[in-house]
C-alpha cells in the first residue's frame, strides 16, 4: 500500500502545476484564469447543469472529466482557442503530456484516468460531449461577466466565436440557446470586435 | 426553463469570487492558494484517493461536497485554521453566506446543495467524514511541498498540527498515516516551529 500511496501522493503534487497555467480568459478580479480554477468552475457547472445535458449522463464521469481535462497542459502549455497551434500538433503535445503525467499513477489508476482523457478528446460519447460543452460555456460566460473583455483586447469575430461553438449544442441544446442569447449577443456588434476571418478553435 | 436556468447561472456567476479567497497556505510558485484551487485540488484528490476511505463512500457526493465546501467563505472570508476567531462566530457567518449563495439556486436544487454543505460541516457522514480529511490532508501536502513554509513563518508548533488533525484519522486512517510521516515528520524539529500553546483550529 506504500508503495501504491507514494505513486498516488507523486501525481497529486505533480498536478500543483496546473495552479500556473494562465487561460486567456479574464476574471471580474482582473486577472487571468488559471487551470485549476477553469477546472473547478466546470466541475460545479456539472453539478449545477447536468439537467440540460443531451443525452442522460454520469455525473461522476463528466466531473472527473472536466476535473483532469487540463492537466496535459502542464506539459503542453494552454493551446489558445484563437490561437494558430495546429490542431496535430497540439494533440501529439498534449498525449506526451498525457503519457507522462497519468504514468506517475499505480497502472490501472493511470490507464483508467488516461482512458477518460482520451475519451474527453474523442467527443464521441454522451459524457465527453456534455463537458465539452461545459468547457466552451465557462468562457464565454467569464468573457460575458467581464464586458467582453478577451474578444474586444484581442479582436475576436463573432463568426470566429460561432465557428469555435459549432459543436457546443451536441451537448446541450439548452446551454447553447441559453449562452448564445444571454453570454453571447450582449457583446455583438459592441465589444465583440468587427466580424474579420482568421483562424479559430478553443477558449470561448 | 428559462427562469431556472437564470437562477442557476446567477449562482454559477457569483460563485467565480471563490477565486479571490485567499487562504494562508502556499504553492510552490510562491504566492497563496485561493479557495477555488484549493477545493479542485480536493476533487482530485478525491477521484484518486477514494479506495482509502474508511467506510465505503459515494465519490460523486465527495467530491460535490469538497468543491462548494469553501463557498460559503465568498460571503464569511477564509478563518484560518490556527487563526482565533471563535469556532461559533465563524459558523454564525458562514450559515449566513450559505444562505444567501444557495438560495441563489432554483428553490429545490438550492436546497440539495444546503443539504450537502451541512451534512459536511456536521462530519457525521462517512461522505463528510472523508471530505475532512482530503480538506485537512491538502494543505499539509502543500506545506510540505514548500518547506513547511507556512508552518515556520506562522510559528506553528507540532502540537498545534496535531490537535487540528485530531479526527483527520477517522475518515481514513490510511491518509493520516501517509501524511503524518511524509509531509509533517520531515519538519519536525526543523522547520515546524518550536513547540508552544496557543489555540488551533483549520488549515494544514
Amino acid at each position: 500500500m506504500e508503495e501504491r500511496l507514494t505513486k498516488q501522493f507523486a501525481f497529486l503534487q505533480e498536478v500543483e502545476k496546473e495552479k500556473n497555467i494562465i487561460r486567456q480568459t479574464y476574471l471580474t478580479a482582473g486577472r487571468q484564469e488559471n487551470d485549476a480554477e477553469h477546472a473547478w468552475h466546470l466541475a460545479v457547472m456539472a453539478a449545477v447543469l447536468s439537467e440540460y445535458a443531451e443525452e442522460k449522463v454520469d455525473v461522476l464521469k463528466v466531473m472527473t472529466m472536466v476535473l483532469i481535462h487540463d492537466l496535459v497542459e502542464i506539459d503542453a502549455g494552454d493551446t489558445w482557442a484563437y490561437g494558430n497551434v495546429p490542431k496535430a500538433v497540439q494533440h501529439e503535445r498534449e498525449a506526451r503530456g498525457a503519457d507522462r503525467l497519468f504514468g506517475l499513477l499505480p497502472e490501472d489508476q493511470g490507464q483508467r484516468f488516461r482512458a477518460l482523457w482520451d475519451e474527453f478528446e474523442a467527443e464521441e460519447t454522451a459524457e465527453a460531449r456534455f463537458a465539452h460543452t461545459l468547457d466552451n460555456l465557462q468562457p464565454m460566460m467569464q468573457n460575458h461577466m467581464t464586458g467582453g473583455r478577451m474578444w474586444k483586447e484581442r479582436g475576436i469575430a463573432l463568426s470566429q466565436v460561432l465557428r469555435r461553438n459549432a459543436r457546443t449544442a451536441r451537448g446541450s441544446r439548452a446551454l447553447w440557446a441559453y449562452g448564445r442569447s444571454h453570454f453571447l449577443a450582449p457583446h455583438v456588434g459592441r465589444e465583440l470586435a468587427d466580424d474579420r476571418d482568421p483562424p479559430g478553435r478553443s477558449g470561448g
